[in-house]
């Protein structure tokens, strides 16, 4: 179906959203909305005022997840709703459209269809989750995940912040500590609007994206522990470098996912984000370090390749460099494939706007990886300027936030008049 | 000359010593003394009561330095004295030998000449360099580079730690900032025991070491900007990944002291000691990564090669990864040649009281570096078990510390009677 948008209006929501946590940044639009802070807070209330504007029926979880419902005489009376939605919190210095341009979407698709007059047979529900970035409680999609029954209300309100305070109090605080959980199983259909955070969009100049598949994430921890010693003192060939075994296992990361992508599935990823090295000073030897590595792909199997190139490497270092090494996985997703009826409806929308969509894969995790094991679910991107995100330089062009929410809302729009 | 010392004496004094900031450690036996503290105060204290005990003239100098000045009535009038010390500061948890042993022994030397009735023509010092190892006013060696008048005194005065107290502050408060200035030009001859750091005595199984040469020591401060993204979302080809550059980098450092050592020089060390990522993150893509890098050798020209290596190793990166780099040179100190007339008297002393000793070079930095600018020194090794220093792990047997300083006894007795 083909909904006109009005991109304006959506512009203006997301302009507003930003002015919550904005901070000051030489170039681009900052902010900073951790969870249950009064920039969370703020962001939250006025997106609740503009679903009640909307004339949505607004509930919020025990979570702190945001629900504005809109049910039309046209629906039936036991009829399982489409829902649409994203996030409004924020990494720290993080941009302005990752996670408001999904929650605002899913509004304008719905105030789009109200003022287009169409008369969906289901529901309508707008959605905003808790805590998706995981940059205060530790725990990304967390929201999601209590909404499709994979973590307990009680887990998720224990979770705490680096300062002790729960989430429970954290959302008390602010006044979103609602009742009952929203039951994302109950939905015949949910649609993420997200930025890309990549440049396959821009490179090939689509506006808009269909996820075919959200890359599955396994996430390592790697200790490797040599031996500190006076960086004067001990001679190259006494020394048991920790910093060094590490640099080999960085490259030896990078390496087994540059082999993969040539070898046999483009779009693995294996990165070592963080390391930690002790004592750290630049006149020791250093004696240990801790690094987190983490492996994507749209192919469980190649993941498992990249995983098993990273603890080879390890027992190597452990031969030729007489380190020491520890390795765990403590966390891992498998990968999420979309749903095609929901794929092909976002297709046909863009097709019936002359508005171009293209297939691609998600690299980044979305709420929309747990609402998928309970229901049909589909994720459409954005393009982002340079791939950029996390990132006050992070960018999205107002006409393509205007396309691809006109693709969503079209797709929505025939999924519930189905 | 042969003269005997009394270990137990030294020992004691040592031991008295450790329990000063001693800290609880599971094995060994560790101690934070950091400038200008109570732990500091009281070593500095006891020391002074120590030289004193000993019929020793105690000057504290305007920076802190304690010197206690034996001038026997067999002393001319004009005659150059011949000092030798070490320090009572310590790293964090470090062990209870480095500066304490050289320092205390220095004083058993001056006890044993007096026990033996030695009646040297020349006055011996005592002394304690304050703040060698650079733990809280950031600058090691700084005692003895003001008494070799490498630092003006009021810059040294004006240091501050983290919290902003100056040096001169924190003397103050501890009681030991006194007048004038420790002049080391004064010396007719400077001796330093220190231990080794290093295996090179315990593996030749020999007692005291005689240092030919203190190495030279750069150090370098890097910084490799690449782009932080995310970590899923973003292709391994789209990818400037500063860590991955940065660990080629850590390899190319390696690598180039390692061909060093096989080529033309044993003593080379390259060391990349410090590295912080930013953000830091398992699942961001690493934008920016500084390293420091430590350099040393007896050879000032392959310090350069080490050096040019790293520098290569960064033009590389920025053409094969498109890293943007930064690098910087903050701290260069030449190598430093002992005086032969104190070698040749350190190994007679050692020949005659049947014990061994053994030519080595100084791959660590110590206050005899400035005094070596200034007037001819030495210094000399004691064993450390296993290498260990700057760890409560550090060790030196009671025997060796005796014969160490008895070679240094003998050594500053034939000096002294010239």
């Amino acid at each position: 179906m083909n909904v006109q948008v009005d991109g304006d209006r959506l512009r203006a929501d997301i302009e507003a959203n930003a002015a919550f946590g904005e901070v000051e940044v030489a170039e681009g639009r900052g902010r900073t909305v951790r969870c249950g802070t009064e920039a969370n807070r703020l962001a939250r209330e006025r997106f609740v005022k503009r679903l009640e504007d909307a004339g949505l029926d607004v509930t919020v979880d025990a979570v702190g997840n945001v629900a504005g419902a809109w049910t039309p005489a046209s629906a039936g009376p036991d009829a399982a709703p489409v829902a649409a939605g994203s996030h409004l919190d924020s990494v720290p210095e993080g941009g302005i459209f990752d996670g408001p341009l999904g929650a605002y979407a899913a509004l304008e698709a719905v105030r789009a269809m109200q003022d287009a007059g169409v008369e969906p047979a289901r529901p309508l529900v707008v959605v905003s989750f808790t805590e998706e970035e995981g940059q205060r409680f530790a725990e990304g999609l967390l929201g999601s995940s209590v909404a499709a029954g994979e973590r307990s209300l009680e887990d998720a309100l224990a979770l705490t912040d680096d300062e002790g305070v729960t989430l429970e109090e954290a959302l008390t605080d602010v006044g979103f500590r609602g009742e009952g959980v929203l039951d994302a199983s109950e939905w015949d259909a949910w649609y993420e609007l997200h930025v890309e955070q990549d440049a396959t969009l821009e490179d090939a100049e689509v506006p808009v994206g269909v996820v075919t598949d959200i890359t599955g994430i396994t996430h390592c921890e790697v200790l490797i522990r040599g031996e500190a010693n006076h960086a004067g003192a001990t001679s190259m060939v006494d020394r048991t470098d920790a910093l060094a075994a590490a640099a080999e296992f960085v490259l030896d990361v990078e390496s087994a996912a540059n082999d993969v992508v040539e070898t046999s599935s483009e779009s693995a990823v294996g990165t070592v984000g963080s390391l930690s090295v002790s004592p750290n000073a630049t006149n020791v030897v250093p004696g240990k370090v801790e690094a987190g590595v983490d492996v994507r792909d749209v192919d469980a199997e190649s993941m498992e390749t990249v995983v098993a190139a990273a603890r080879d490497s390890l027992e190597r270092l452990e031969t030729e460099r007489g380190v020491d090494t520890e390795f765990s996985r403590p966390f891992d997703l498998s990968p999420t494939p979309m749903s095609d009826r929901l794929r092909a409806a976002a297709h046909d929308a863009g097709e019936a706007a002359g508005i171009g969509t293209l297939d691609l894969h998600s690299g980044a995790a979305h709420d929309t990886m747990y609402v998928a094991g309970v229901t049909d679910a589909a994720l459409l991107f954005a393009p982002s300027r340079d791939g950029i995100s996390h990132n006050p330089r992070e960018w999205t062009d107002w006409v393509d936030c205007a396309d691809a929410t006109r693709v969503m809302a079209g797709a929505m729009a025939d999924v519930a008049t189905e």
